[in-house]
């Protein structure tokens, strides 16, 4: 029987596809009206995003080429939290270091939030990190991307007009807007 | 050989798994490094998402149990662009009336993002509709959700606070804040 809450019940489970980042699982359920359906489920690690403040005001982005659009798109840096890494915190400071060579003085939690709410398992952790240093990179070949600090200002300019490519960027980016501008 | 523009070439490519609302496409390719590696792309239709905003100024939420996240959360109109409904107004249109009974005198295109950077193909179309009013809902069987028509500046506030639970239902009301606020 279906409750309140939760009112779609797992009947068994079976994987259906896998890659070395993320799988399917295919689950027969229990809808509230009594009826058996299918339900695919992507399971996929949380990741996390970093908006990455230097002491002199700007804002770390990358610009990206991102095979699946075709293109080159402005983001922030971001990463998966590994399976023997769960801590998202410790994810970001290494992805700040891999992508973009950064060490940060300060962290704030800015939110955590589901990215793929029909399809899949990702939170998304995100962070506001203050007083960042550069240093050298450790990019895999697979990850094409060019540093670009940039005025906090004209950031959160871009953000707001529809410049930067990546979803969960532009929302931790409009997350931090108040905290960089002290009202929060 | 690879280029500027595009820096990750594609050499071939199979389908590896699929489902009636999305699949794996698995190609082979060069890297910028000369090395040829594999890249699953998830390829997934676009996607609207609807900050509903009634002539009484409340926002219309909807309180949806998400399987793949097994918990209800708070979240706004969405749904995927059908196969044969390129037009991403038209499937705006079309979920607001199925999923909240609503129709809008007003409707306002706020951006438009890739929402899964480095895994799939999904964009998200996001719009505010302005002067709703609700009526009779379409939800199908696997659609377990209620609606809440909430003040805007609670919902506002819900989601600057984390208590929404979908990324970008977060971002599509922070986009349309300014814009209710009349400062855009």
């Amino acid at each position: 029987m279906t409750d309140e809450l939760h009112p779609i019940i797992p009947l068994d489970s079976r994987r259906t596809w896998d890659c070395p980042w993320y799988g399917v699982r295919q689950d027969r359920i229990r809808l509230p009206d009594g009826a058996e359906g299918v339900y695919n489920v992507l399971e996929i690690p949380d990741a996390v995003w970093i908006v990455p403040v230097t002491a002199g005001g700007e804002i770390v982005l990358l610009c990206h080429y991102r095979y699946p659009l075709q293109t080159w798109i402005w983001e922030l840096p971001s990463g998966s939290v590994g399976p023997d890494r769960e801590d998202p915190l410790a994810t970001a400071r290494r992805e700040l270091r891999e992508e973009a060579g950064g060490t940060a003085a300060d962290w704030r939690h800015l939110m955590t939030v589901a990215t793929m709410k029909g399809i899949g398992t990702e939170r998304a952790h995100l962070f506001l990190a203050r007083g960042v240093i550069l240093g050298a990179t450790e990019h895999e070949p697979a990850e094409v991307m060019r540093i670009h600090p940039l005025p906090a200002a004209q950031v959160l300019q871009m953000a707001r007009a529809g410049q930067i490519g990546d979803a969960i960027s532009v929302l931790a980016l409009l997350l931090a807007e108040p905290v960089l501008n002290g009202s929060s």
